[in-house]
């Protein structure tokens, strides 16, 4: 089988026509992986008597149209635009597979195409919104399905992040810190599998650590309903900062062990892959001397106290104080994180309380890890950048360049997350200005902050929204063409923009 | 009286200390000339019987103010940083002074300092944002230095924006098209003063065209409460694109016929006044070859196209088709230029109308006029920018400069307008949450959209919002601590945020 990461490695950059062949064969190559993880829930399928049906069609087309795609690349090298092209489609191809035991098993509401494209786009995308209304409709081994596939999300992200879009140099993502600490793409290339390999492991590593302390409070007795089957669920969806629960209560329907728990995987989840590598091989200072991680830190404490404030004022919130501080310590690392597990319904909450999460989903965790939205890296840079734009207003012929932590930041770079920044922002006005449109067009009473919470809770990965899809809500009531709008900008936030938007420019297709 | 713009116009750009004393010089020979101004209301209050004292004594206070600070400067020219010092002092200066007849007319709830300051602050940055609540408890005299102050405001930010900022190059404003077309300091600076004088007399002669016309209907029969007063009133803020007006219904408490006429002054007032200049001196093709001009007219085209439509469909509001198509026109225009002006309740609208409403705060009309908010041609080199992006991700050795008409923008002046437009909106994501948590623990039941309503109103100028500070609504019922953080933002919004901000570093005060 062609291994399509030492092919990225090889990037060249040649104003020659793009090489879709060649992008198309490395989406081959990867929609044939896609069979092994198929086998798990076809074997839990096996174990609870449930239909295998799904599970073996989704194997079937992903083998056929994986090998057909294969076959349409010769071994050319695959560049910067080829790269663009691969990652737009590969996630799109996974995102129609992962449809397809939706679709198959024909239960519930994701036996409708659309809704069924709309849940496995949220899940490879680790969105974790959900149209689901009806949980109890489902098997077992489709809930499984739905949460194997944000896990597969979470790992394609983390490769993605740290070996692809570094190089791409997309909206400052080569600012994020690498496995080698340098910008030089020829000397980070014959690293990359090295890179994958242990991404891969680190990452089931947490998860099972994230499982296996999950199942043992059931064993100790203080998280009842936190089965095997429990455990692995969510410990799939923490750590790939996603958000599915096959419980409609989602992380509310458990203990509060299991919550507090819970936490600290969330918190990992969004935390840079390549701090965590050092950590765990023993250079433990090493987040404490990223300037991100600190950052990072500062955003949990400061929002959860404010939070829990707000929460301990609020006359119409009646919960014992650990409850309260519980939530807002738990809800605060979801949204930022952008995990979107609730223990609450939050839709409760006062507006200032709401406010609060709706902000966190504009920052997002570190980059270099599973998080979605903008991330904090880039909201450094542009923090640092405004600064220093004031000191230069005051002094024009003073020359004052960025620093992120011992390293000087291109201005270029700084002119780049200004502009990925600003973009997200605005898509996000825009999508907010068609749900609300689309919604009076059906006449679906939405309000503007159901609307605008809906569009960030889509856009920037998140899951959950404010109203009627809130944390334990649906996003069913949207219309078609609202879901349409949301599953395409759910693929486009999850790879950052970038690789879809410029497939529509026709200077991408001109040599 | 020492001329201040003369010297202004003699930028020096020296790395000594700031010459705080020359600042404040300008600053009082603005309050001298303050004076002139209010003896119009005194006139008007003379004339009605009204008290003279409120504004005898804000003469009194702006005379010796002013003479004061005159006397604490030697002749020293005033250079970038004494510019920013001078800017953000004159606006703060008119505000205070603007508040004097209100405090010690002492009727209604402006009698209150932190109130009448709102009231003043919200007047001279041309905001139109407002704490009244019973408008009947007010003089005539009072009601109309409102209005004039708004006006003054307006003539005070066409200066600025013509004479200053495109000097500054804050945020991009160099783009703008002014009277030479040229970025040379050395060459623009002799004709400061005339382009001020030109500006004057262009603002003026079209603030009495206004008001002509208006109390002109009265005679044909089609206004008949559009009094002297009224039209003068409305006049004065519609060309200051500012929003007061002396009727609790504003402009819906008059004719149709009234409502279609300030539609093109407020126009007008969001049109780049060298573009109008140009028009009015015979050269009428000169906007339709202005790029920036194109977008606006395109803009408000389309909007209101979109707004009619949504109430056209609207099942929930029951009106003539006549009258639909002028309540979009007009509010799709006062929203757009940042005027605020009302015909209509828009609160009673649809969700998805009032979001189209919040999004245009977010734009405003042309750079160069009285608008306020972000201005349509940074959001044009924004989106070129996007686009040139797109296109170097794909070639990455491409060089593609963005073209603002025949001019090449330089790639730090696109970085400075990506800046400029990405602050504004984190301030305004701050200040939302100010609101929210403030109103949280005031009590203040907000929702979600009327805190973010009201913080675009306020710190982009716009004066109305949704929710209890709707146009017919008042921003009374907020606390004084939110009062204060909104005096401060429409403060900082007025005058392109760099020169308030710019005080905050330490770098400025240092040599
Ligand atoms: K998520
Ligand atoms: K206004």
């Amino acid at each position: 089988m062609p291994d399509p990461l030492g092919r990225i490695a090889r990037f060249r950059r040649r104003p020659v026509r793009v090489n879709w062949r060649a992008s198309l064969g490395v989406v081959g190559s990867i929609l044939l992986w896609l069979a092994a993880p198929l086998a798990f829930p076809l074997l839990l399928a096996a174990y609870y008597g449930e239909p295998l049906r799904p599970f073996l069609a989704a194997i079937a087309v992903t083998l056929v149209v994986g090998r057909g795609l294969q076959g349409l690349s010769g071994d050319a090298d695959i560049g910067g635009r080829e790269a663009f092209l691969m990652v737009a489609l590969a996630w799109l191809a996974v995102g129609l597979i992962g449809a397809i035991p939706f679709l198959v098993a024909g239960n519930g509401v994701i036996a409708h195409p659309i809704d069924a494209l709309f849940e496995s786009m949220s899940g490879i995308t680790t969105t974790g919104a959900t149209v689901l209304v009806d949980f109890s409709v489902h098997d077992r081994s489709i809930l499984m399905w739905r949460q194997l596939i944000q896990w597969l999300g979470g790992l394609g992200i983390l490769v993605l992040a740290i070996s692809v879009l570094s190089q791409l140099s997309i909206g400052g993502t080569q600012l994020m810190e690498t496995e080698t600490q340098t910008q030089d793409v020829q000397k980070l290339s014959p690293h990359i599998e090295e890179t994958a390999r242990m991404l891969w492991s680190l990452y089931a590593g947490i998860t099972l650590a994230c499982a296996g302390t999950l199942y043992a409070l059931s064993h100790l007795g203080v998280a009842p309903n936190m089965t095997p089957y429990n455990a692995l669920a969510h410990a799939l969806t923490a750590v790939a900062t996603a958000g599915f629960s096959p419980d409609p209560g989602s992380v509310g329907a458990f203990s509060r062990a299991a919550q507090w728990t819970i936490i600290p995987f969330m918190f990992i989840g969004a935390t840079n892959f390549i701090l965590i590598y050092h950590f765990v091989r023993g250079d433990w200072l090493r987040p404490v001397r990223n300037e991100e991680f600190r950052y990072y830190v500062g955003v949990v404490i400061g929002t959860t106290v404010l939070l829990a404030l707000l929460l301990l004022v609020d006359p119409e919130t009646s919960l014992p104080i650990e409850a309260k501080i519980r939530h807002a310590s738990f809800q605060v690392v979801s949204i930022l994180t952008t995990t979107g597990f609730a223990t609450i319904d939050f839709n409760g909450w006062s507006a200032a309380s709401k406010h609060v999460l709706f902000l966190l989903m504009f920052l997002g965790g570190m980059a270099g890890s599973t998080t979605c939205s903008i991330k904090l890296l880039r909201w450094i840079i542009v923090l640092k950048g405004f600064r220093r734009d004031l000191f230069t207003a005051a002094h024009p012929s003073a020359i004052r360049p960025i620093r992120l932590g011992d390293r000087v930041v291109e201005e270029e770079t700084v002119r780049d997350v200004y502009a990925y920044t600003l973009v997200s922002i605005v898509i996000f006005f825009g999508l907010t200005a068609f749900i609300a449109v689309d919604g009076a067009r059906t006449g679906l009473e939405l309000t503007e902050f159901e609307a605008m919470s809906a569009a960030a809770a889509t856009f920037f990965n998140i899951g959950p929204a404010f109203g009627i899809a809130g944390p334990f809500g649906s996003y069913h009531p949207f219309s078609d063409l609202t879901k349409l709008a949301m599953i395409a900008l759910m693929w486009v936030g999850r790879i950052e923009i970038i690789p879809v938007f410029v497939l529509l420019t026709p200077g991408y297709w001109r040599s």
